[in-house]
């Protein structure tokens, strides 16, 4: 370990508490940037073990390594917490053709996660593009029925924040396969989820009623939907048509696990504050920054303070959940099991963004009069650090069951930029070499930071 | 183009100002964002061009593109500046080795601009590792003379701001060898400036004083130089010699140019607001981030204002700078020609940190109150963007000799994300696939946005 000198930013604020936590915030950010451990962590998540998938042997082999790696920094406890998860498999590789009379062009397609496989053969039907879940409703079954639907609503670029362009545009993926179901199509095809016009499919869950039909539903690239969509404008139907392959298919569901580290409180050890990501990941990639980043970093807070010899009020956890993709079986156990020890829990915070540089943090379904005392409070510490964006919004999926579970803990976001997101989303994109050494231990940093005042001074 | 529909962030504010304010600003994103030209350009700028050194042929080339672009766009007055500037070659490709005993390492180096050539055949010397320049002259001409000295001070990773880092490390880079020549150095190896460890000599100019003595000076790579310290370190000298080999050169002078757009103010016209960075670039690679995208942001502010029909009150100039790297001649000729026209310069901003998410500006040399009448003005406008960072700091190397020619002027620089810029800065990785369309396109919407604020309220 490198010796440290305290370095500015130290903020000299004429309160003593501000002072102490000014520089208590300097060494977590000098043992984050020194001698970080979360970007060689994620070097081996990603290179060593690779693809997470829910229900994979990769999964369980991440669920030992996590154990064992916070098991090798001295937490309190490490423990894992058993949940059955669903096991969806991808099967052989898809191929898809836009066929224009006796012409085959081929367009880059990933089966979406949880749908069904296409006869083996493959499935060729008339094609019909929407742009959105009210236009099929509108049209109706007489329109629908027997052809396959092609979802095509773009990114709205001009939001500023990709998120947000992600949650307009959601719908399409995770609610057109079971809706246009409905109206009678054999098949969808949606475009990925992206802003960047490239040939990578974007894969991600979407959902069908226990009840519904479920037909065979995939991703096609931007690229690949802009042909498409400029031959339907072309020719007029039925000279083009489209055919998809795919052998996906749905397991039994298996055991898998959380996986979770604490430093136990010194005052409190009965209230917990909460740091997790997502040890699982979609298969097409390494799932580095969705969201190898997040669990690594969420380990890496725990680790910066036992570094710096810092023993926290409260009980500390570092979850690193299960089935977030696909379900959140792993999320939705956590606040289960937290019900039934009948655990106080003063805060969860959640990184599942991606790893890029912190910006602030958003925090879901608090009050005003919350969000004004906070960053009162705070920002004068948080600015020099560049992470003082402090706002109103969406925690997480995984920690998201313990608002019901747990009332009166107070559920929070990290969030780094978001402009790079959704160029390696849920594609063979996402992988470690996309990942900024200094960027991720920025936020880990950021998150410890964060953890560090809400364990010190409450909400 | 495609036809605009105005989304949020649109604030409602009571004040009518701010609401027709918060309406234009929305118009500027949207344009950038949706037919934003930037990108299109940089690619131009950095494939079809390529590296343009002051002096070479392509920047030549270069300075021709850029007239043509703006005039392309139909900017009120489009013009050249010309400006004498140095003409230093790199020659050759530079070898070097570390010479331990018989055996003889090769490691990655590049020439430092400004420096001279070794001799033909080379120059072999004892090497002295330093970490500053005060230990080499507390060393003197006793140790120094006759020896290459290594200067190895690493970025201090702890700083958040990496531009901080750079300005830390980066007398090593400026002054290193001028100050070693004076002591009897033969030669100069200088650390890269970047907090990466990889194989990439980064290279920079270097200052020599006119009557002072110029000796070969080169940047290694962050690998090598930590090589070469470990084999310093395990041998004592005079085990370990250095070898290098470098033929670079300076020629006489040469003509070049500023390349000036402008939309002419309709009520001010002869006074100014700037906003610019600098065309020329670093011979190793295209010059991306540093500064093709500063100069293409800076023809995309004033393209934005008139493709949304804006007329500003005073004259916008996007101005692109000729040979910040080696010389700044082109910034000290614009502020020389500012003055002896006897121009009224309200403000000039520089973008020169690279096409990263932009995050906020600096202002330099302004008083508290302006810089709080400023944030409480303009951050609520500025925060739904994300570029609500107002802070006291650096402007720019090109627009800085505004500063004494045009008192009164204030000088603002633009600050993106700092922390993937020394994985590139002045290394063969400056090229435009490490360019993010969308973060380029934030930053040029940033800028937009600024020069419209000042345009309407002043500063």
């Amino acid at each position: 370990m490198m010796k440290l000198k305290l370095i500015l930013p130290v903020l000299l604020f004429a309160n003593q508490l501000y002072a102490q936590d000014s520089l208590t915030i300097r060494k977590i950010y000098d043992e984050a940037l020194v001698n970080g451990k979360c970007y060689e962590n994620l070097r081996y998540l990603c290179k060593e073990i690779g693809p997470r998938l829910s229900g994979s042997d990769n999964a369980g082999k991440s669920v030992i390594w996590s154990k064992k790696l916070m098991e090798s920094y001295g937490f309190d406890k490490v423990y894992l917490q058993e949940v059955m998860v669903p096991h969806w498999v991808r099967g052989a590789k898809e191929t898809a053709f836009i066929i224009d009379g006796k012409n085959r062009i081929s367009v880059p397609i990933a089966a979406l996660g949880m749908s069904v496989a296409t006869p083996k053969e493959g499935l060729t039907a008339n094609i019909i593009e929407v742009h959105s879940i009210k236009e099929v409703e509108e049209l109706g079954e007489k329109v629908i029925k027997g052809k396959i639907v092609f979802f095509n609503r773009p990114f709205d670029e001009r939001m500023v924040n990709t998120g947000e362009a992600y949650g307009a545009s959601g719908d399409q993926r995770f609610m057109g396969p079971s809706i246009a179901a409905k109206y009678g199509a054999v098949g969808v095809i949606v475009r990925s989820l992206t802003g960047n016009l490239d040939d990578y499919p974007h894969t991600g869950a979407t959902l069908f009623d226990k009840d519904g039909k479920n037909i065979p539903a995939a991703a096609i690239s931007t690229k690949g939907a802009d042909k498409l969509s400029a031959m339907l404008k072309m020719r007029k139907l039925p000279l083009v048509k489209f055919y998809f392959k795919q052998a996906c298919q749905m397991l039994p569901d298996v055991v898998s696990y959380n996986v979770i580290g604490e430093l136990t409180g010194i005052e409190h050890p009965d209230k917990f504050i909460t740091v997790g990501g997502h040890l699982d990941s979609w298969d097409l990639a390494e799932g580095a920054h969705d969201d190898g980043t997040g669990v690594l970093q969420s380990a890496e807070v725990l680790r910066i303070f036992k570094a710096m010899s810092y023993r926290p009020k409260n009980s500390v956890r570092a979850v690193f959940f299960m089935n977030e993709e696909n379900g959140n079986r792993g999320g939705k156990k956590y606040a289960e099991l937290a019900a039934q020890n009948k655990e106080e829990h003063i805060a969860a915070i959640e990184t599942d963004a991606g790893g890029f540089t912190p910006r602030g943090f958003s925090f879901e379904d608090v009050s005003n009069d919350l969000m004004k005392k906070l960053s009162a409070r705070w920002k004068p510490l948080l600015e020099p650090y560049e992470i003082d964006r402090l706002i109103a919004g969406h925690s997480g999926t995984d920690i998201g069951p313990l608002k019901d579970k747990r009332p009166g803990v107070v559920l929070i976001g990290f969030r780094p930029d978001s402009q790079r997101y959704f160029d390696v989303h849920h594609s063979s994109n996402d992988v470690f070499e996309n990942v900024n050494k200094r960027e991720l231990e920025l936020g880990a940093a950021g998150m410890a930071t964060l953890v560090y005042l809400i364990d010190q001074h409450g909400l």
